[in-house]
């Protein structure tokens, strides 16, 4: 029974009031031609693809789960038509380069079309992100014959990407992985190892499917430094192209898994697969963070869809479902309500909390990819690098803060739904199960905060931050929002610079206050986007509703700064001594 | 891969030290003849049972699950056996009253003993707390006949309980249920009607199930007022006491849920089943919050036991797995770290940051849930009032604190696992599915938090409250927890205040803040709880540990204190008034 819609109404207001677009566009010479129609055709597409192919399939896929027989993954029925749909349709290479049978669009575009596919179908989608972000890799770290060859085959959803990292004694460590990359006679590599957690792995839904693997060549350094990337398809193209002779990998087994049921993880065994070196000898791990930054903040964009996809239900749910009586009935009157006389759970003002909390972190997340998605495409195509330094700062931040916020989003919406949204017919309770992988794959959360804390802010002395911080201060925001925002950046501030003054004194403080300064810095950049977005919002029903909500944000949820604030100045010495075991 | 240790150390330290029950139970008359040694036994025998009887059938029950055939339910193996030793081990009647057979044990104990059978398997103590609840149930309210037949049958585990409550449009909302009794020529009742969510509705395991049914009498009042309990056993007994004629009532199906598998959540429909009034007509609805009361605080120790299970897991995996450098390597270090190279997951500090949450919570509220017990216990067996009343006001804090706070832990504990995590194998991903519950049944999360602000806290004008302000300010805590403290309660004081103050005026908001004052609450008494724990912790390695903890605690959870009073004294327009609709 869950339902999804396109947030078509709020899209529109952030693209053309908000981010005012076509202006935006207008100073990249690559988008000059787009135009608002065309971006509205793209945007009305992509959810009506999601709403109408993607979403249907999304309780089916989740119970019949992809299954793993004869060697090879089957998906859930329907899923392989939709991929079909989401191919055939171009959506793979919307981002793509042009010049290999990419659309070229913005990121900005990207980022929206995103959220809509992984609401309306996380598992489905999931084999699409990896196609994506494999291109995007080729795209970057490729030979002028592997672009030709792979980008058009990515874009078209013909061939499927896959990224093989993960070992089972080395997950975030990838430091200690032992896949071995044997060079032969003919230029490739004997790739041999195990890998696990190898999501979309294999499946049936292209004709060929590319796996981007991290090995060792013999005479690597140890640690990350000694780590190359290869191309290691399924099936070897033949001349011409096409799927050849069966590559040397096999699925050892697909996980049973808490959640995302209908996308296969596999444990991928090669055993002297044939691999083509992706990039430079030993510099696999930076080819490989292209593909994996644009992940993570894809992976942002799932929770902040599971988020969408959970306010969808609860809304729906409270607006339908009667139960109790709504305060200011006396007390008489509250004792008797007949069942026609029971209000609306929506009438509980317990229950606003809930919608209202839902609605304010995931309309202020969307705001906040939509603004990194601007940030990635300044950077690369006008060659901005403040604009590429600040979209490395964002990313940790739009991976851990939209997945925690999606999966408090989702948890909040199956509260709502009281004893159905434990229940699977309703369907809330995949959105949380779904969820909840979104705060772990792609750099747990905990790494995020690490990677913002240490790479992203006190390597360059606070200074992109200081940039982010004088941006936000500058955008004209109507006269309530005025002090409670510049207090939120303040506090922002102040907390980055104590940061500066104690991390070089004390080696174990960033890690641990890593996960409160990045909480600290999403609801802070989150009350900058709504004192923004309800000073443009329009005079109309969208714009009260825009503005209710981020007087609730301001008054109900950017107070956790404050404890945020607390806790990462407050005394550190119960984390940073070692942990004192109680029993 | 799920273990489970009961806690004996810190049950040790809560029971003797803490709570130092030899003299609490000496002004006890009951409770005068309970030696340390009793008390012992009596946990070393619980603790036992549940790791080694329950705990090891806490996967196996969650993959097979209950299933519905042939018109009864059939429950996962091991469970029927595993049932008969706690029935067989007088466990159902630990605090039972021994005119009846039950062992009147203090209800101090029976919350620890409860915090392990939870723990062990939250699934298959389901069917045992619904036992125990029934009794209690009964023995307040049912005839001499009724208690002489049922409570030496319910005590002994031979006959199981069940509450029937839920209606499928009357969920939170009891007072717009529809199921019928109508009075028959021998004094018994006719019961029709349907009912869902009903845990244990039925299973194996017992010779009778007896449920407890809430049903209109013909001339019922509308409303809540217009409730009346019957006892609806699935076989009437007979002369003898024992199952005769089959009553007329059936399962209709079972429901399928995120978790607690294991356990039978039925719709059950009565066709004219034969009921007995329990304690007066119209009355049921007071008669059932007997059992309701007991089950809130049962399922706040399901939560708790949820944290401690997930502590324990993710203890052990970060004291087992190796993954990248902890803090204090250098760059160059850190770049090449072999595998024997790798540092255990608990030399990172975000890691202990989830470890020591996780810990400041659980232990807090085991001394939380044990604070309750006393209570309970003085009120019941001293006739004070006073106690009586403070128990009442703790009952929604620890359904819902417990719970929320077992969740967060549960989810704390799996990310500290990785993507191991989210597989099932392991088994942390159980622990979460099976906590979500607990924040929703026996009155949701929200209906607690409305039950302490508006019939706990502002129906007395705060007096009961003020007692346990005064109580806990009372309390000799070392040096460097008397600020801190202090500014804690002086903070739920001061937001209570202005709740008596500004609730009069504005309907709305009690529900309005309702859940963030639960939470302000909870945190308060979690911060004296740890102050007067590591005051009173022994001078050696676990009195060390508690000491981390409690600093921790203080630096690190207390803070979000903050937030929630500045959330409670906020602005309430956005949350008070209609919510505008955006789409």
């Amino acid at each position: 029974m869950l339902q999804y819609q396109a947030p078509m109404r709020d899209l529109e207001f952030l693209l053309f009031d908000l981010f005012a677009v076509e202006s935006e566009w207008r100073d990249i010479p690559a988008f000059a031609d787009f135009s608002a129609d065309l971006v509205r055709a793209v945007v009305a597409e992509g959810g009506r693809l999601a709403s109408e192919v993607m979403a249907p399939l999304n309780q089916s896929g989740d119970r019949e789960g992809a299954v793993w027989a004869a060697g090879s993954v089957r998906t859930p029925a329907g899923f392989r038509e939709a991929y079909r749909a989401l191919a055939d349709g171009g959506w793979f290479g919307l981002s793509g380069n042009p010049a290999y049978g990419g659309q070229g669009m913005p990121k900005l575009l990207g980022c929206l079309v995103e959220e809509m596919f992984w609401a309306a179908n996380t598992s489905l989608y999931l084999y699409g992100t990896l196609t994506v972000g494999a291109a995007i890799c080729i795209d970057a770290h490729g030979s002028e014959a592997q672009r030709s060859l792979y980008l058009p085959k990515l874009y078209s959803g013909t061939w499927s990407g896959v990224m093989a990292l993960t070992e089972s004694h080395a997950g975030s460590d990838l430091g200690i992985m032992r896949t071995r990359a044997e060079p032969r006679a003919d230029g490739t590599h004997a790739i041999t190892g195990n890998k696990i957690f190898i999501t979309s792995g294999d499946h049936d839904m292209a004709e060929n499917i590319v796996h981007l693997v991290l090995a060792r060549l013999p005479d690597a350094p140890p640690g990350t430094r000694g780590i190359s990337l290869f191309i290691v398809p399924k099936f070897l193209p033949d001349a011409a192209g096409n799927p050849g002779e069966r590559n040397r990998f096999a699925v050892g087994s697909i996980e049973h898994k808490m959640g995302i049921h209908g996308s296969a993880t596999c444990v991928m065994n090669y055993d002297g697969a044939t691999g083509f070196l992706l990039g430079e000898p030993h510099q696999g791990l930076a080819a490989m963070f292209t593909m994996m930054n644009y992940e993570r903040l894809s992976v942002g964009l799932q929770g902040l869809g599971a988020g969408e996809l959970a306010a969808q239900q609860a809304l729906r749910y409270a607006n339908e479902r009667r139960q109790g009586r709504g305060p200011g009935m006396s007390e008489s009157e509250k004792g008797v309500p007949a069942v026609g006389e029971a209000d609306l759970l929506v009438a509980h003002p317990d229950v606003r909390r809930m919608l209202l909390t839902v609605r304010a972190l995931t309309e202020a997340g969307r705001a906040f990819a939509m603004f990194a998605g601007t940030q990635l495409d300044r950077g690369r195509y006008l060659d901005d690098a403040d604009a590429q330094a600040l979209s490395e700062l964002l990313t940790p931040i739009a991976k851990a803060f939209l997945t925690d916020r999606g999966f408090e989003c989702a948890v909040l919406a199956q509260q709502v739904f009281g004893g159905h949204g434990f229940i699977r017919e309703w369907g809330v309770e995949q959105i949380v199960r779904d969820a909840r992988i979104a705060q772990i794959y792609e750099g747990t959360n905990g790494i995020q905060a690490m990677d913002l804390i240490g790479r992203k802010v006190l390597r360059d002395g606070g200074r992109t931050l200081g940039r982010l911080l004088a941006r936000m201060r500058a955008t004209p925001v109507a006269e309530s929002y005025r002090a409670p925002l510049a207090a939120a950046l303040d506090r922002l501030e102040r907390v980055t610079r104590t940061l500066l003054e104690r991390a070089p004194r004390n080696a174990s403080l960033p890690g641990a206050v890593a996960t409160d300064y990045l909480d600290l810095a999403g609801y802070a950049i989150y009350a900058w986007l709504w004192a923004w977005m309800a000073t443009v919002a329009p005079d109309d029903a969208f714009g009260a509703a825009k503005r209710q909500t981020a007087a609730f944000y301001f008054s109900r949820i950017l107070p956790r700064t404050l404890a945020l604030e607390a806790s990462v100045r407050g005394d550190q010495a119960a984390v940073t001594e070692p942990l004192r075991e109680s029993l």
